[in-house]
């Protein structure tokens, strides 16, 4: 099997990327080791830039969310029992960003691929990537119980996390910078409307909470708790209790209660691999960088690294420059850097550790307060949240 | 001896207390443990905000202030060889600072005091302020030899970290918060001409460094060394070359070196003690808080107290209402967190821990990248660096 460019991962990198390439007139093929229904249902986050959102309009890949998605013009701090409304299109000129779940975005671009597109092949586990610093690359893989190789031009490494791509890179070449956090989140999906009309990120001394929302009808919530907590052993009473504590204001806002349908712990890491290109294999997304999920940044990182990638190949296809291409690695981390720093800053003016001071919370209280006061820190919230630009 | 207002310490917090209560004609009887060389000749900071330059001027202190101190209207961050200059008035609306020292501050507020003022005892030390929760505190101190006693109606507590008004408050009735730095300044002064017009906060690899100037004539330089540093350890030539590489920058930039005719190491660290009042006896300055030198917020954290201190005593002797006197605490305390945070920041994102990881150099540098490319970022730091607002 052959094809210009390999893609590992039929996550929103992977499928996005081979829209793009699909309209550049480029050849691809999609390995995805998983199937259909899991990728099209697996949780993830749910907040889409402006930028993430303008891209997938132009990739034609948005006329469902713009028919289901929320529009969101702003969010809520509360801290101090005090709730501050950061009025996102007030402070950027116009930007806002949108509700739509990754795994709606997933679900439009396998329908668009598998009507327009190039080969996507569910079920197919990408074993290695080979040759990556030659003019050859390959993608071993295992599909219907049978080895088989995919032979291109370019790999484009889409797997995640947990994926193979990011092995292929010689670890003497590589710097990696990681951070582990001692909490995590559990998240609830509730069949409930949820309580507020945009999403409530909550600074409390019993530690972070966040209001959030699928649809009109669909509230997802989230809990600071720590690491290694089994989301079994909260009781869904528990955890209403708990986002009530921690939601606390000092009018009648009230928490509406419902049905919790789902609950997981997410841990909470950062994370990023540089170079993010070896040769012809180019790392996207989680395979190169983890942010924590505080500020919504993942998803969109993907996205940014995509475009990036896929305007760089369109590049090299019409003027035969490598340019962009050379300039991937470094295009990519300068946004990857800036959303790590605005994640890890979120998360640290939020989240409370177990042996936190008193400084640290007046700290903490002394950054909500600021960006509560000063149109200047406001904006810069705001700027960071929509969206980073891209290239 | 008796008056209306106790002022303990002849720094600037007590100086110019006494100047605004003599404006607002309101008696105050000041002590200073030292003599009045010492006071004259101790280097302290040298960066006066917008407001404390209003405020010095409108308290009649700013006349040599304005003939020899040097307005700056920027400043330059210099990190991974390259140079970004913030500028104050571009992003604040017309704000800048003002580089005097504080030791001549001193001179010039002592020199008014004996010319206009009430009493201001030198080698006059407190031992000690009673009845703070009473209606007529006390100020036991020694002077020429003997134990006196300055009874008042109230008691300014100016006399610095280690001074003794802070012990007059119940442990149980205070929190303290405190946190302590692996490293500290080494600052020297030497005889030449700055090499730099306005002052250089340089991150680097090696550390922490600050290119600063007391004159035309005479430069104030800083390089970040582990806490328990000895001074005399560093050659004159060391402190040199260090300064030469942790400024370096890619284009023709050169350090000019000269004499050191002084050299000292500065420990850093950060603490609050709230609340700032007890009865009748009110903490201003660094009897109540220290920040680390980065950002120079300490002196002019000071003013600020005094001047709401003053604002509040003034109120209380025109109305009779207690009103902004039982609010001193809180309207300081608001100020003096945002200049924590503010200090807080600058050191971590400029300075660089012995075990620094590789995220916390990319998050460092992707602060800076930051300021340099967001006109929100540099402003919310211009606006912080020139100084909140008083009261």
């Amino acid at each position: 099997m052959r094809t210009t460019v390999g893609i590992i991962g039929a996550g929103p990198a992977g499928l996005l990327l081979a829209r793009l390439l699909h309209d550049a007139g480029i050849d691809s093929v999609v390995l995805e080791s998983r199937d259909r229904v899991y990728v099209e249902h697996r949780q993830r986050a749910g907040i889409l830039e402006q930028g993430t959102v303008d891209v997938l309009r132009a990739a034609g890949a948005g006329e469902r969310m713009d028919r289901e998605g929320l529009r969101h013009d702003g969010m809520e701090l509360r801290f101090a029992r005090r709730r501050h409304r950061v009025d996102f299109p007030g402070l950027t000129g116009g930007r806002s960003v949108m509700v739509y779940a990754q795994t709606e975005v997933c679900k439009d671009l396998i329908a668009l691929q598998l009507k327009e597109g190039g080969p996507l092949l569910f079920e197919a586990e990408a074993l290695a990537v080979e040759g990556a610093d030659g003019d050859r690359p390959r993608v071993r893989f295992r599909h219907q119980g049978r080895e088989e190789v995919l032979e291109c031009d370019y790999v484009a490494g889409c797997d995640g996390f947990w994926g193979v791509s990011r092995a292929a890179v010689p670890a003497s070449l590589a710097r990696v910078s990681e951070r582990t956090y001692p909490f995590g989140w559990l998240g609830i999906l509730a069949e409930v409307p949820p309580s507020h009309d945009e999403l409530v990120y909550a600074r409390h001394d019993r530690g972070f909470a966040l209001l959030s929302m699928r649809s009109p009808s669909v509230s997802r919530l989230y809990l600071q708790v720590p690491a290694d907590t089994d989301a079994a052993a909260w009781s869904d009473e528990e955890i209403w209790d708990e986002l009530e504590r921690r939601l606390e204001t000092d009018d009648d806002w009230t928490l509406n209660r419902g049905p919790i349908t789902q609950k997981s712990v997410t841990p909470m890491r950062s994370y990023v691999h540089e170079p993010m290109r070896h040769g012809r294999l180019f790392l996207a997304g989680d395979a190169a960088h983890i942010v924590p999920p505080t500020g919504a940044k993942g998803l969109n990182l993907a996205v940014g690294d995509v475009v990036t990638l896929a305007r760089a190949l369109t590049h090299e296809k019409e003027t035969g420059s490598a340019e962009l291409l050379d300039a991937y690695s470094a295009t990519c981390l300068r946004r990857v850097w800036q959303a790590e720093r605005f994640s890890y800053d979120m998360t640290t003016m939020l989240h409370r550790a177990s042996d936190a001071t008193s400084f640290d919370d007046g700290l903490q209280l002394a950054a909500l307060d600021r960006i509560a006061s000063s149109r200047a820190a406001g904006t810069d919230l705001a700027e960071g949240y929509t969206g980073f630009p891209i290239g």
